[in-house]
């Protein structure tokens, strides 16, 4: 019975389409990925792709309730979905989702993201990890990692996500590799060092002056301190030990406290290595957060929806 | 006797040759700006085209001293000339330049960069800049910010430069602007808004969180604080603001002090700005710093060959 097809989650982005066919238990059963982002898609396609894309599990489990998240829920996606406020809880995201009943009678829920009105200078936003959080767990008072493009720091307390706060450090990562003089020179393809990642952090744990810094990554070079073999990982280094500086003067955290770093983004094991360094220790993550969290709010949402 | 040729300043760097007939006031006579730079020339090719566009003002005037700066003179230029060691003066950068005399007689002098080998964490370098702060002159003891790409802050103390720091606020601001998600959404053409970069720079004064402060340029449009008309101007307060911050944590100045500005990216009104905004008068440079500077030390370089 632990096998037994329970629902599907469909986090469906800007440029893809990604389903999971998970049992009650979260367990993943079949799982399938196409370039149907909403990037490509038209209003009034959606409903048309999502059917045909998950035809074959409908089919053979019959209807079953669906949960929508990411981009799909902007703007720009299906059905624009409201943030939440902070702070929030699994209540406060089920009673934020956005339920329609497809032809075939599946539940499909659009979950909603999670806005901080306190965030300074604006109300800060996050589309996603507020699942992941969930999916981790609220029980525990303590701060949650969240790495990527624009990494998300949150304090989980009394059951609930209470604030957050963004941090845009793989998007500077990615820009000063791709795009700028300062990082010109790195070895190409790419080469991972872990030693000059920890002397990026190292660096960087040093200074509040970020702009200058990054300078380093040129006179690095000219001072032959730095190859190109090392450079990009100096450069990792450099961006996400600003990023614990930063969060540190911030107050999101102290030396010796525990944090948990949360995320599919392959960057979880170099947050590890920077908590480290900051003096943290990390409280390890499954992995399965993102479907987990869903699984959580999706069931909440078709109780609520039940009980009305 | 005023208008009299006295000199040629010819600044050449990867993408343009400009060249400028000066008389021994500093007055230019003429100008002439060639796609010729250094990234489109191979070895050996650097005399003749250097001949060929200064023909002219060399058949009308006969031979003259000129002076090259700029890219010409790194590993990828012409001649590379060694970095001169802060502190450094009108000597130690005449002294750091690199002669050779031209078929026409015509002394032709490679200015030297300058490097601060107390630069955190590597040494910082410069090329270019020195020759502007030698242009401002070196009698008075000041602060000198030059604005551009990678701007420079730079100490004058005893008639030399004593040293100097490195930030990269020029290109993150371009690479923000050109190649980021947080500033998609910008008014194309771009827009300039002096109140928008008015509000960047105080909410850039209020935080060390870099990384975090740049995702208000997203936020600020979710919030429908900042529109697409104001978005860049923002932008720019927000990295301005940072340098300005950034370079006060790292003591450079206090409020109540006089700086100088100099360059001309077109930067130096918003940086004059800012500068009033973190507390300081601003001394009014005149422009013409970095012909000024070349003059200078082409004399004192000339002077000294003649000598020897």
């Amino acid at each position: 019975m632990g096998q037994q097809a329970a629902s599907i989650i469909v986090d469906w982005g800007t440029t893809s389409l990604r389903a999971t066919l998970v049992t009650a238990e979260g367990q993943a059963l079949d799982h399938l990925e196409t370039q149907q982002g909403i990037s490509v898609l038209a209003k009034g396609e959606h409903e048309k792709v999502l059917l045909e894309t998950l035809q074959p599990w409908l089919t053979a489990h019959g209807a079953l309730p669906i949960a929508a998240l990411g981009m799909i829920t902007s703007r720009n996606g299906w059905v624009e979905v409201d943030y939440v406020h902070c702070p929030a809880g699994l209540e406060e995201l089920s009673h934020g989702t956005v339920t329609r009943t497809l032809p075939n009678g599946s539940q499909l829920v659009f979950l909603a993201g999670l806005t901080d009105p306190a965030g300074k200078p604006f109300a800060d936003v996050m589309r996603g990890e507020e699942t992941q959080v969930v999916g981790l767990g609220l029980a525990s008072n303590r701060t949650v990692i969240l790495p990527g493009t624009h990494s998300k720091w949150a304090l989980v307390a009394d059951g609930r996500i209470a604030r957050f706060q963004t941090f845009v450090t793989g998007e500077i990562f990615s820009l000063l590799m791709n795009h700028s003089f300062i990082a010109r020179g790195a070895a190409n393809p790419p080469v991972e060092d872990a030693a000059a990642f920890r002397r990026g952090l190292k660096e960087a744990a040093g200074t509040g002056a970020m702009l200058s810094l990054l300078f380093s990554a040129r006179t690095g070079g000219l001072a032959k301190e730095i190859s190109a073999d090392e450079l990009r990982s100096y450069v990792s280094g450099l961006v996400i030990g600003q990023e614990f500086r930063q969060a540190s003067e911030e107050g999101w955290f102290k030396a010796g406290d525990e944090v948990a770093i949360v995320g599919n983004d392959g960057l979880n094991g170099l947050y590890g290595v920077a908590a480290s360094t900051f003096g943290l220790t990390v409280k390890e993550a499954s992995g399965s957060e993102a479907i987990d969290g869903a699984i959580a709010i999706l069931k909440a949402a078709c109780d609520r929806h039940r009980d009305v």
